[in-house]
């Protein structure tokens, strides 16, 4: 199937906007051509301010540089929020899944974004994640427990596994997300109630 | 469920992203958080493709004068290329019908789109349409048939029942798509090779 439609009408513009649209994760060409059609008939002001928030969000997020999660201020709302319990950090693998986290509204601790997981296969080692600056911030004593909510696959599990044997030597309490999660399964993709009942229902390693 | 992630590390940037997102058409809250996401860690570069792209094709894309189809130049590119064939027109309801159609090569003629459908709980008539413009083209005598392809459900049928008794008293063929395409269905969403045989199979009114 083609889907090039600048023989006719639309001209290159809107050729281009398929184009990028298709470059975004879910989004076929059937539904670029929705999406675009719906751009072509929408309000100006809707159009620019889907643009706006393209390029804002491009400029004004950042990597966090405590945890490596997402931040628009110099460290994210999390580590930011003196609120949150200080003694517990759950280390996640992306960005997305403290948002997921947090959507449960089960945990209250503070967080560490790896930035990936161990993965010999593309030469992924705990040198090119952010493992070190978790070693680092578990050193001055305050974090009693690591919660290791990688995905339940095979490199999150590896992962976790790494972690734990790196983190216990240290005497501080490492936990693992409770079964419960799909195995195979993708943690961003978990509903609230499941993810939640895996946080409390932590397992100790 | 709530995607709320304002409270956290990704800020408000995010949120706006989130928002804008979630108003396209088929991106539901989590399609809207995976493309934001991507967004995050994409390429600048291709994220400043995509808002341009956006914003590109609302300020170069404009109704075509002769068919209000979409036009990047004064007309557009059907109504201005020249081997086409003149003695045919296609009246479809939406721009976008026109991609589909152009998508299955089988028809060669000019189109001519409505803008809506005849609908009256929606309060619009014949006047709320591009009717008159449509009869205008007629005028000349060039045309020889008119091919109502409007989508096959009850706006869609009475807006080329209606298109019917007025065109034809003019002398000119009206010829409607072949059944084939599902009745109540979305012409939009057609595959090529149907919508072409219900191009080729049109019956005349």
């Amino acid at each position: 199937m083609d889907f090039d439609v600048s023989s006719h009408a639309d001209g290159h513009a809107l050729q281009r906007l398929l184009d990028e649209l298709g470059r975004l994760p879910g989004v076929g060409p059937k539904s670029a051509q929705r999406i675009a059609y719906h751009i072509l008939g929408a309000d100006p002001e809707e159009a620019r301010r889907l643009a706006t928030a393209i390029l804002e969000v491009k400029q004004q997020v950042h990597f966090c540089p405590i945890c490596f999660s997402y931040a628009t201020h110099d460290v994210c709302d999390v580590c930011g929020d003196q609120s949150r319990d200080r003694t517990r950090i759950c280390v996640v693998s992306e960005p997305r899944d403290v948002s997921a986290i947090e959507r449960t509204g089960t945990y209250h601790g503070l967080y560490h974004v790896l930035g990936g997981v161990i993965s010999p296969m593309d030469k992924i080692g705990p040198e090119q994640l952010h493992v070190r600056e978790l070693l680092s911030r578990l050193a001055d004593g305050d974090v009693t427990e690591v919660i290791l909510a990688t995905n339940p696959d095979v490199e999150g599990e590896t992962t976790a596994t790494y972690l734990s044997r790196t983190i216990k030597p240290l005497g501080v309490d490492v936990s693992r997300l409770a079964s419960g999660l799909p195995v195979g399964g993708d943690l961003e993709y978990a509903d609230e109630v499941t993810l939640g009942r895996a946080i409390e229902a932590r397992r100790m390693l």
